[in-house]
């Protein structure tokens, strides 16, 4: 049976969904669990679930709770005790330095002790990156971990990458990215051979900035090696429409990608909110509404994903929102089991 | 009364959306045109108006077309003909020296020659920018014009410079569009004092690519000099809540904001239809919901704000949404009126 870190400390509802989504998935994966943090607050945690039997969480809908049953008895888990928790707003490469005894890094240190086989963290992404890196090291041949995303669309998910991991990035950087992006597209959405695309803006070649103009080419060759399966530019409006497979992106425009497509989706579902509410005949059709536009809801969701993959680093590190709920934290373990028993780094280690 | 050149043959649909929405313009606005291209073609579309004495246009809804009474009569308008068009392919800065006569040059001439007081293209972004660029001129002290584009978000619209002028920038350009940025917004959203914020990944101050960290303490040292309001480091999905009032971003990253959001309301927008499409009840219900989706597709249509602002050229400048429809094009006329007496360009060279 395969163990999980989870890093019990990270997210903004940190402990009680973190523990609550990791038990659950434990339940659903069959998997066996590792909770890395202050042993104290996650027996606590763990107490409050023995005593009811269940949790409470909505499933992909907000605002819709449902109780899930839990059988500790059934769950094989351990807890390992450390003090320190890296917050939101530390700067990364001093924390993880300095803060040896923190939830991240001792998570990710039992996935290089081999005592687990993945870790799933929801706390600061930058740290999350870091404490991976520099715990379990590259893949031979990978100059830099990149965040693979799924993203929903109105057909087959695309894996954008990279999500934030890297800023700034070369050329060759991208080229590794479009590579690691499509061994993770063939085992996460089953495509045999994905299409991989550059965002850009403009669609025709020889339009987007230097860092796009330049890779491009590059892109380009190993197409013409059949290393890749490239289509070109993707613009903007793009992304959503299935045009590629794969999205390549240096992490600063592909971690914006990621955050507007948030704002949008949640700006639109309040103003539809507030438009049903606006009067009481709206307020009726709104609520026969509901149910489909909960389904949409469940459709574009990002907690339906749970967690982000680091590519690139010689193990299984999964990122999951911040504000994970217990439901996305249950699914973050789903797609840490997902890639678990399908050899991705092997893949990887291969393709680059 | 001022006029206004149009670029007759710039856009998707034109010159029969182009011509459409100028006239409409020209009868809500009180302005003069000089429709500039193909004569023939200009005045085939004129004709169809004239005998039926209407245009049929969707106003911010798609697929719900009203007839527009269009008086011919009582509109001032003159034709300058021209041959050549540049395509939405070609490479921008040959066509524009190749092609003298096209429409979009020529229409940049009326201005630079001092008949008319605006330019509004729906054609190539590029070859718009790059005609009044070179037609015009800068703005004393000005590196690089930039576009400026209102999104519509939850309360009052936000400025996002650079909407994709300019693919690469300095930290210098940046400080150049929050100054051009703020001028704008002062006049078109009627804010005193605007608050600027820099489009980043990550709330915290050093947080963000290499651009966004030479160009942070350059922000702050104007806020500190009482040049500009700024607040900080702003993230994709903050774009929307009115975080800042004016957001600076590199053309890259700007473009991609403007895209994805409209992607994803689009995709959106279509996963609701097809929800509501999926049963006979859902059909009903949607239809009984569909004035209210209505007033939100409104709300968020960037066709309502018409045109983007090319700012830091020598004359106004609107470019339109390739795509526009004549109530687009007839708000891109009304985005061209609004800054023209309001002196913007007086207001940038004195800020800059």
């Amino acid at each position: 049976m395969a163990r999980i870190a989870i890093d019990a400390m990270g997210g903004d509802y940190a402990p009680k969904t973190i523990i609550e989504g990791a038990l659950w998935g434990a339940t659903e994966y069959g998997v066996a669990l590792e909770l890395v943090g202050r042993r104290e607050e996650i027996e606590a945690e763990i107490e409050k679930i023995r005593n009811t039997g269940y949790i409470l969480s909505d499933c992909g809908t907000k605002g819709h709770k449902r109780k899930i049953h839990i059988d500790l008895e059934k769950i094989d888990y351990t807890i390992t005790h450390c003090n320190e928790v890296i917050g939101m707003g530390e700067a990364v490469g001093q924390s993880i330095r300095r803060k040896k005894d923190s939830s991240i890094v001792c998570a990710v240190q039992a996935v290089a002790d081999g005592r687990c086989e993945a870790v799933v963290s929801a706390g600061s992404t930058g740290a999350a990156m870091a404490a991976s890196l520099f715990g379990l090291g590259r893949i031979h041949g990978v100059t830099r971990p990149a965040i693979a995303v799924t993203l929903p669309t109105m057909r087959e998910p695309v894996v954008l990458i990279d999500g934030g991991a890297n800023s700034d990035c070369s050329p060759e950087m991208l080229t590794q990215f479009a590579q690691m992006g499509v061994a993770y597209a063939k085992l996460s959405l089953g495509i045999e051979d994905p299409t991989v695309g550059i965002l850009s803006i403009g669609e025709e070649e020889g339009k987007g900035n230097a860092l796009v103009k330049e890779t491009y080419p590059l892109l380009k060759q190993m197409h013409e090696e059949g290393k890749i399966n490239f289509v070109g530019n993707i613009e903007g409006k793009e992304v959503f429409i299935n045009k590629a497979n794969v999205i390549v992106a240096d992490g600063f425009a592909g971690n914006i990608v990621l955050k507007v497509t948030e704002g949008t989706a949640s700006m639109l579902l309040k103003m539809i909110k507030t438009e049903f509410k606006s009067d009481i005949i709206g307020c009726f059709i709104g609520l026969m509404a509901k149910p489909f536009l909960r389904r949409i809801l469940k459709r574009i969701n990002w907690e339906v994903f749970g967690g982000m993959l680091l590519l690139g680093v010689n193990g299984i590190s999964v990122i999951a929102h911040g504000r994970s709920s217990a439901y996305a934290m249950k699914n973050a373990v789903g797609a840490a089991v997902k890639v678990l028993n399908q050899d991705i780094n092997g893949k990887i280690a291969q393709s680059i």
